[in-house]
């Protein structure tokens, strides 16, 4: 019997329960608070991280999020076996990242404002089709988003640490390229990890070797932008336009200057949510490796931090 | 020599005769103006139906929109071909479908009005995957609403009269079939071009079928809704939104309820714009074939009005 400790956020683990029990696992035993004999975890980061001190027999954590920082501390026990959520979160960010984009595009709060006072305005709409959007990080979302890119005619620039393996990707910079790869973008999305390396790559000379006139979405993490600099280049109009969806203090508190920086959109952290469905069953297809002692999917370096 | 009669809207003429100059037709001569010996006309329906008892010579109509109503009119000329714009208009439409789609379902709305107040408010998103949505028309927009359709992870139905060509639709119906096909639709879109057997397809019976909250896409022709069974259906929240490109008389008068209907969003016949470039690249093939006595491509049947 393998004991597994169910964390997902409170108002969720009934949801997560029904949904692993509808499951039916083989040879497991599903708590909800920490007890010695607990070999596996199942949940949030944040809530991981309190009680990871009292789980002497854990081997595996499967985090229901993409970032797993909370359990990254050089401080923290790392002898067991941390999985992240990836793969469930493309499509979502797809949606996201498109759903904005068109919006901004096609031009939707003017055409409300024009519905307003009942006026009949053919507003001249742009379109992405012939547009360059760069992936700042390809993994599973950055494919993803490469590939949404792609099917409305889009062309798409990745900067990768080394690998080019999406097929949606027209051409890969890596290193030193960085600016190079940046000068000829319409559109830049970071969907980097929270890393030591990845730490204010947005910064003053990225955003200054961007077009004039360029978007910037950010769904990795915040503390790969310099906020000051994006504020700074939204005021100039040199970035028309901004997406954020993470930040490096969340909540944002209320009197930070970016909630009206000019056209920003601040988005609470929302592009992919986590569904229980997609995470239970990211769960399952885990665990029958696990009890088979097959090689986990999605195993975090904890040095890499992803 | 053949004589083309360029008559786009006014002030995209300029852009229009750029791109046919740089495009090097063999034997052509552009004029702006009808004149006897004008063989081939390039431009607006609703401009060419005004010159169309001038022109003893012509022999061929490309219109640079997909409807051609003002020229369908049974007490107008039909001896000379007369092709449509099709296949340019696809991905525009995708990008506005999914635009609005997105731009409901991710709910930027009510992220914008927590950002005005800076209120960091993670907002529970809904998601495109695992939804069905109902194609009324699958011709070349049709087929591209349905790629998109599958790229977000959609279910698709098609209702056509016959045609089952497009590979992105799961299921088809046709004929008799159009309340079954409405049944388990979470969107249904209006393809249909304007004719006789569109009239009103969209009507109190059919808006019934659909279940509970669903929407309602009108981006064919305004003919082919009954908008006062869709003021209704709107009210009572059976519809739940409903986004109008197109509507029985354009402009929209201010004084119509529609601008008011709950849920509505009126866009002005904007959803997939001429571009001049796309408009001119298919006039230049269709050219190729004219002078070369091949079969042009989008030949409208009058009777047919498609």
């Amino acid at each position: 019997m393998h004991k597994l400790l169910l964390l997902p956020k409170r108002t969720d683990f009934k949801k997560y329960l029904d949904l692993l029990n509808s499951a039916n696992l083989q040879a497991i035993e599903i708590v909800e608070s920490p007890v010695s004999d607990v070999e596996i975890v199942f949940g949030e980061p944040s809530l991981i991280v309190q009680i990871l001190g009292e789980l002497p027999k854990l081997k595996w954590v499967q985090s229901t999020w993409a970032g797993v920082e909370p359990l990254l501390n050089p401080a923290l026990r790392r002898d067991y076996l941390l999985t992240n959520a990836r793969g469930v979160f493309g499509g979502l960010m797809s949606e996201f990242v498109f759903g904005y984009l068109l919006f901004y595009e096609r031009k939707i709060l003017q055409r409300l404002d024009a519905q307003r006072t009942s006026r009949w305005e053919p507003v001249v709409t742009r379109t992405l089709r012939g547009k360059t959007i760069g992936l700042l990080g390809v993994g599973s979302i950055g494919s993803s988003l490469a590939s949404t890119a792609t099917h409305f005619g889009m062309h798409v620039l990745g900067y990768t640490r080394a690998s080019e393996t999406c097929l949606h990707v027209d051409k890969y910079f890596h290193g030193k390229e960085l600016l190079s790869f940046a000068k000829n973008l319409d559109i830049l999305v970071n969907v980097l990890p929270n890393t030591p390396s990845t730490q204010n790559i947005i910064n003053k000379e990225l955003l200054e070797a961007l077009p004039e006139g360029a978007y910037f979405f950010n769904v990795g993490r915040g503390s790969a932008l310099d906020e000051y600099a994006l504020i700074e280049a939204l005021g100039s109009g040199h970035i028309a336009m901004a997406v954020l969806d993470v930040l490096a203090q969340e909540p944002l508190p209320p009197e930070h200057p970016l909630w009206h920086a000019k056209n920003v959109y601040i988005t609470s952290h929302t592009a992919a949510p986590s569904f229980p469905e997609d995470l239970v069953a990211l769960f399952v297809q885990n665990y029958n490796k696990f009890i088979t002692n097959q090689m986990l999917d999605y195993i975090v370096n904890f040095d890499l931090g992803y």
